[in-house]
């Protein structure tokens, strides 16, 4: 009997062992003696594949394989909002009472990743937190790092192509950190009905471009505290963007988790149910987003319910 | 930082460590040399509780406990069919692309369980197969159990009740096997756009009732394939309808899994989340549920695709 997902790429996937333990204890009979083995995961043995894992990891390995220009590095992030309706600007309302991902032919809404200063202070207080305990001895996992990063983005018109080029520079040192055009290649929006924020992942490229002449359009301050754990970075990001001198700036609050390696991350895509690699190389794709939608859906669950800008 | 899901009853599910097996292998950098720990599962190194297996349990857990009468038995079951929309009849089509429970106050649709002669023999040969394969030596499973079943229950009206008093017989021996009358409390909806099916999950009471007297209003012939896997049964049923002496039989084909045991899984209930017991006695009933939620899955990815009737 087959519990595979339908996408051909899940097939590999599809009669894999369970590795999780089996939880639950033989049934006590009144006489209190247990007379029956513990309780398998199923009548397969196994967990079926999580079908939204699955999901999110099919589309970004679908993007990362299908890039048509070898140029660039992907990158791959998670960033915290809302869904609103193009109409009412209301939250996307669907009849249904879980987390679900969108049909990316749906287009009647956009994203704000936006939140209130104090939603920024409520993660940003979460983030220290947990970095804090992280560090201590017996913490069941790796601790994370911090870096408090201070750039300014400035944008300049691209000839022949949509995309603007963005420099990125130390804002104290005026170090050229990046120096840049980025594509959007697609997206995927999740509605998360039960708790106070959406959000949305996105698979980008970017190009490294020599340095641009003439005058800038518009420029931004980024004032992030960057969280690195593992293979992820984690920003909270105050945004400050300029349009132009008499122009009062606006301020924005935003949180995103990425890929902090893309050539890892392209490596293991390389891999993905490969038959002639070990096991281990062959799922470390799939292991790798199912942590990214686990760290998306952690900092999804902790937004609180101020409201959203 | 917290990962817990909303409800009430998951708090104490919420920072419980993770028994997953670490799964991702360190990645190996360009010297051949492994410098990095294997990949936690999240920034908690824990994984967030499935918000989806969790609002099932919470459903069937608050029905279970919410229970006005005393009296009878609690019949958990979940049917394999397709949800449709009252007027068109055409499938339940939201613009989402992964399985999600429909809102409970979304009401423009109903449930059917009935499919094709065909499919039921495809069932049929998949579950004949997996019986086969789990009384194998060295299959990681129990043993499924099969009992093939002639029933014939009929029907009486109730004085008082809305519920009919429903006698089933062994159609061989005409010997009583159940008096009853079944109320049903809730059910739950859910849709999934990957695959050729829906399924409804119905929490249900059976109360036993004395033999009733007088005409029975209608009776059906149930021939019943029924295979037990330890907590669970799953029943594949051809129902012959008789409405009247010169109505012509109604035919239907019906596939669900049930709850095997309402001892146990009231015990299971009531012992959920009780910080006194020990954690496996504690987690007993989410763990089947899972199981539960994990069968029914199963069944539903591997309905063949000929339509419904």
């Amino acid at each position: 009997m087959d519990q595979r997902g339908q996408s051909p790429d899940a097939d590999y996937d599809g009669q894999r062992p369970s590795k999780r333990a089996r939880r639950t204890p033989p049934p006590v009979e009144s006489n209190g003696h247990t007379d029956r083995p513990p309780l398998s995961l199923s009548i397969l043995a196994v967990e079926p594949v999580d079908e939204f894992i699955l999901e999110v990891a099919d589309f970004i390995h679908h993007h990362i394989m299908n890039k048509k220009d070898r140029e660039g590095t992907i990158e791959v992030e998670a960033k915290v909002g809302i869904l609103r309706e193009n109409g009412s600007g209301t939250r996307v309302n669907l009849p249904v009472i879980v987390e679900t991902i969108l049909h990316p032919e749906y287009k009647e809404y956009h994203f704000e990743s936006n939140m209130s200063p104090m939603q920024h202070r409520h993660f940003n207080t979460l983030l220290n937190k947990l970095k804090l305990a992280s560090s201590q001895p017996g913490h069941p996992s790796s601790p994370l790092e911090y870096t408090h990063l201070h750039l300014v983005d400035t944008f300049y018109p691209a000839e022949g192509s949509g995309n603007k080029i963005r420099v990125t520079r130390d804002e104290k040192t005026k170090e050229v950190v990046a120096c840049m055009q980025k594509k959007r290649l697609a997206s995927l929006d999740i509605i998360s009905p039960k708790r106070n924020a959406d959000w949305r992942i996105s698979v980008n490229v970017e190009v490294p471009v020599q340095m641009p002449i003439g005058t800038a359009t518009f420029s931004r301050r980024k004032d992030r505290m960057s969280y690195t754990h593992e293979e992820f970075i984690i920003d909270l990001t105050q945004v400050t963007s300029t349009s132009g001198p008499n122009v009062k700036p606006e301020i924005l609050h935003e949180l995103e988790v990425e890929l902090a390696r893309p050539t890892y991350l392209f490596a293991t895509a390389l891999k993905r149910g490969d038959p002639n690699v070990p096991e281990a190389e062959r799922s470390a794709f799939d292991e790798l987003i199912r942590a990214f939608v686990n760290n998306a859906r952690i900092l999804v669950r902790n937004a609180p319910p101020d409201g959203w800008q």
